[in-house]
C-alpha cells in the first residue's frame, strides 16, 4: 500500500472542501499529515518520527502486529453480526468479567464510547424510571444528542443555563488538598444538589461520571468520593455510572480499572468502556448487573446493535487483552508514569509557571499557571509549550476548561527513554530565554469576553501559536 | 484460527450468563452457530452450509478477501485518528460524492447508522433552529435515546403516544395501487401534519425517512411521493433527511441510492448511510449540503468522533467500492433481483397465501395473506415458512408490523442459482400437504390483544414454531 496518494497541500485542500469543519484538525494552521505509525512513533509523509504522547486510542501501541494478526485472521474466516452464536462474544465477555468485581457481569458491546454511554443512559431510565442525570462541571460523555445534554463541556458552549455539581478538582477547585476531607466535602455538594432536584419534584436516574475527568484538566478524584456519592445516589433511587471510556484498561496502572482507585470495596452500577479496547478499532462496551439488565430486558423491546460485538470486534478486543498481559502494559504504566511525574516534579521546582504536577499511570496532567497564588491559567503559555513541542517533533495536547493543562495519555508501551525526552523538550522551552521573555514578561494579551456571560474566551491555541512564532522569528 | 472454541451448548450457556438478553438471536429457540462465512454462504460448526439472504450489513459477499487485505494492510501501516491529516478520508469522501447529487458534498464519518441518524438529527436542528421531526409509521432509525424518540416501531412498544405519517404502502395502506396518485394522496398526509404541528405553534425541523421502509414491511414508495414531501416539509422551514442506512450502495441495481428511485431531480438535503458500507466494518456516514454544515459549524462547537473516518476504515470503504465495480454487483442486483421477482410471482399465481412480491434489486418482500380480500396478516404461517426454510439450510427473516413479510437483502453477489433454490424451497413448503393443511385449516390460534391500546400481539415466531413443529412431528 502507497503510503501517500495526493501531496499534503492537496490532501489539506481536499479535506476543506468534503469534511465537515466541526471535524477540527490537530495543529489547524500547521496541520501533520501522517501515513505510518508503530509503538508510540507516528509519521509524517516525509518520514519524520513524532513521539506520541496523546493517543489513549492505540493502547497497546499503534499497528501492533498481534493485534493486526488477530484481525485479520478473524476477517477472513466470519465477520456475521451478533444474532448468530459465536465463540469470540463470550469469551471476550468473560474475560473482561474477570477484570470486574462480580456484580458487574452483563455486557453488551457497541461500537463507541458514545454508544456505551447512550446506552448506559438508556438503562439507568429504564431500570429506575428517572430522568435527571447528574454530572460534573466540564464533564464530556460524548458527541450524541443524548451526551450532549449531560456534557457541560459541549452544552454550555450552546446554550449555558443547565445545572452540574464542582468539578472535585483539589488543585483549584472548591475544596483543595489542604481541606480535611475533600472527598466527603465534595460528595455533599452532589448530595445538595439531589436535594434541590428532589424539591423541585425531580427524581434521579443516574449519576454519570469519568473516573478521572479528562477534559476536566486530567483530574485526580479525592479518596472516599465515589463510596460517598454513590450511597447519596442510590438513596435517591438512583445509579452510579462510571465512565471508562479515557481511563480504562490498565491505564492507571496498579489497577486496571480507574473507579478502583477509590477503593476495592467501591462498585459502580454501570460502567461504560470504549477508546482503548480495540486499540483504534470501533469497539466499546456497557457492563451492568442482573438487576439493571433484567430491567431492560423487561420492556420486551430488542436492543440490536448492528456492529456490536461481531466476531470481528471481539477478536481484536481479546488480542488487545493478551497485549496488555504479555507485555505488562500495566507494570510499564506505573513504572513509565511514575519516573515521568518525578521527573516533571523536578521541573515544577524549578519553573513557577509548573503550577501542579498529577496523575496516576500512564494518565498524567502538567498544569500551567501565570501565578502560583491566583492560580490563573497559563492558558497561552499552554499553547505556546505545546507549539514548541511539536516542533521538536512531540505530540501533545491541552486539556481542562482554561487549556492550560498538558495532558499526557501516550500509549501503554511509551518508554522511559521517552518519558526523558518530553521532559527535557519541557524543560528546554521552560528555561529558553525567548521563551521565559514570552512565558512571563512579553506575553500581555488578555483574553476577550464572551458577549453572554462575561467569561473570558482565550484564543484558540493554534492562531496564538502561530502569532508568537510570528513574534519570535 | 481454530474456528470454535466451546462445544455449541457451552457458548449458548455462556451468552445466556453474559449477554444482555435484550441482545436477541436469530431462531432462539434453535439458534445456529455460524464460525465461516464466504460470498453469501455461511457455515455452522459441523460444516453445514447455509444460504444467507438477510445479510445486507455484509454487502458484496462475506469475508471478501479484497476488503480482508484492503483493511490487514492499512491496519499494518496506520490506524490513527483523523485529527492527523489522511489521504483516505478524502479520496473516500470524493469518490462518494461522485455517487450523490452536487448539493450533497460535505462528509462526516461515524461508526453506525444510528450514530449517523443522531448528528442528521443534530444537523437538523441547528440548521432550522426547529425541533420537530416527522416520521413514517412502523419506522427505525436507530438504537439511540434520540432515535428511539424518532421510531414508531420501537417507541410504540414503549408509550405508544407519539404522532407520525400513515405509512405509504399501496398494498394494504390508506391509498392502494387502485389509486389515481398515491404519492401525493401519501404526501398530503404528510402537509396535513405539518398543518397540525403549526396550528399548535412547533415548527419542523425535518422529516426522517428511510428510501425504502425495511422493519416497516419492504416498503416500496410510490412515485412522486418525496419531491412533494420536500416541498411541503422546505416551505416549513424543515430539511429532509434520507436514511439509506439499509438501502443504499446500489442494493437496488437501477441506481447507486434508493431515493433516486423517486426521479434524477429529487435530492434530499442529508442522506445518512451505513450497514453495507464497510461490509461488517463498522463504518457509517452522514452527507449534506455545504449551508446545513455551514450552520453546524457555525455554532462553534468541535465535533469530534474517536474512531469516525479512521484511515482504516476509510481503506475499507474505498475496497467495498472497488469490489462493487469490479464484480459489476449492481448489474448483479438487478439480473438476480428481477429473475427472484418472477420466479415469486409465479409462485403469487400459483398460492393465495401469498398476497404481494414486491421489490427493486436486492430489496425484495414477500407478504403473507390469510385472505387477499380482508389482507389480514400471515403472521404464523411467515414464521412456519421461516422455519421450514431454516431446515433446508436457508437464512430469511420476516419483517413489517405484523411480521408477515418475508424479506430478501442478501449480500449483492447473490446468483440466479440462489434465486433459483430459495423460490424452489419456498415452493415446496407451499405445496406440501401438511403445510396447506397448517397455513390455510388448522391454524386457529388467534392473537393476544396487547392491554393497554388492544392491538394484536402476535407470538414470537420461533415459540410458534416449535409449537408448530411438535404438532407435526
Amino acid at each position: 500500500m502507497s503510503q501517500e496518494m495526493f501531496q499534503k497541500e492537496r490532501t489539506l485542500k481536499m479535506r476543506e472542501r468534503l469534511i465537515g469543519q466541526s471535524c477540527r484538525l490537530f495543529f489547524p494552521q500547521d496541520p501533520v499529515k501522517i501515513v505510518r505509525a508503530r509503538g508510540q512513533y507516528l509519521y509524517d509523509e516525509n518520514g519524520t518520527q513524532y513521539l506520541d504522547c496523546i493517543s489513549n486510542v492505540h493502547h497497546v501501541g499503534h499497528c501492533h502486529p498481534l493485534v493486526t494478526q488477530a484481525a485479520s485472521a478473524q476477517m477472513e474466516l466470519l465477520n456475521a453480526n451478533a444474532r448468530f452464536l459465536h465463540d469470540n462474544i463470550v469469551h471476550y465477555a468473560e474475560r473482561l468479567a474477570a477484570t470486574l468485581p462480580k456484580k458487574l457481569c452483563i455486557f453488551y458491546f457497541v461500537n463507541s464510547g458514545s454508544e456505551a454511554n447512550d446506552l448506559a443512559l438508556r438503562l439507568a431510565r429504564q431500570y429506575t424510571r428517572n430522568e435527571d442525570v447528574i454530572v460534573l462541571d466540564h464533564a464530556y460523555h460524548g458527541h450524541l444528542t443524548s451526551l450532549i445534554d449531560i456534557s457541560p463541556y459541549k452544552f454550555r458552549k450552546l446554550e449555558g443555563q443547565k445545572e452540574w455539581a464542582p468539578l472535585p478538582d483539589t488543585y483549584r477547585g472548591l475544596y483543595r488538598r489542604d481541606h480535611p476531607n475533600p472527598g466527603q466535602a465534595y460528595a455533599d455538594t452532589v448530595k445538595d444538589l439531589i436535594d434541590e432536584a428532589q424539591r423541585k419534584g425531580r427524581k434521579i436516574s443516574s449519576f454519570f461520571v469519568e473516573s478521572l475527568p479528562s477534559v476536566g484538566g486530567q483530574v485526580i478524584l479525592p479518596s472516599g468520593y465515589f463510596p460517598k456519592v454513590a450511597e447519596y445516589v442510590r438513596a435517591a433511587g438512583g445509579v452510579f455510572v462510571a465512565d471508562e471510556v479515557q481511563t480504562g484498561f490498565g491505564r492507571v496502572g496498579s489497577h486496571f480499572w480507574a473507579f478502583q482507585l477509590q477503593g476495592e470495596d467501591f462498585c459502580p452500577d454501570i460502567v461504560t468502556m470504549g477508546k482503548p479496547m480495540g486499540n483504534g478499532h470501533p469497539l466499546s462496551c456497557v457492563v451492568t448487573t442482573e438487576e439493571i439488565a433484567g430491567a431492560f430486558t423487561a420492556n420486551g423491546v430488542e436492543y440490536f446493535n448492528t456492529f456490536g460485538g461481531n466476531p470481528v470486534s471481539c477478536a481484536i478486543g481479546l488480542a488487545v487483552l493478551d497485549v496488555m498481559e504479555k507485555e505488562d502494559l500495566r507494570g510499564n504504566a506505573v513504572r513509565v508514569g511514575n519516573h515521568l511525574k518525578e521527573l516533571l516534579k523536578q521541573l515544577q521546582a524549578k519553573h513557577p509557571i509548573i503550577g501542579d504536577v498529577r496523575g496516576v499511570g500512564l494518565f498524567v496532567g502538567l498544569e500551567l499557571v501565570k501565578d502560583r497564588v491566583t492560580l490563573t491559567p497559563a492558558t497561552e503559555e499552554a499553547a505556546l509549550l505545546v507549539g514548541r513541542l511539536k516542533m521538536k517533533h512531540i505530540c501533545l495536547s491541552t486539556d481542562g476548561p482554561w487549556n492550560s493543562v498538558i495532558k499526557f495519555k501516550p500509549p501503554m508501551c511509551f518508554s522511559l527513554e521517552d518519558a526523558e525526552r518530553v521532559s527535557a523538550e519541557i524543560s528546554h522551552v521552560c528555561e529558553s530565554d525567548y521563551c521565559t521573555s514570552v512565558f512571563l514578561q512579553n506575553l500581555k494579551m488578555p483574553p476577550t469576553r464572551n458577549n453572554r456571560n462575561n467569561s473570558p474566551v482565550y484564543m484558540q491555541p493554534a492562531n496564538l501559536l502561530m502569532r508568537l512564532i510570528a513574534k519570535l522569528e
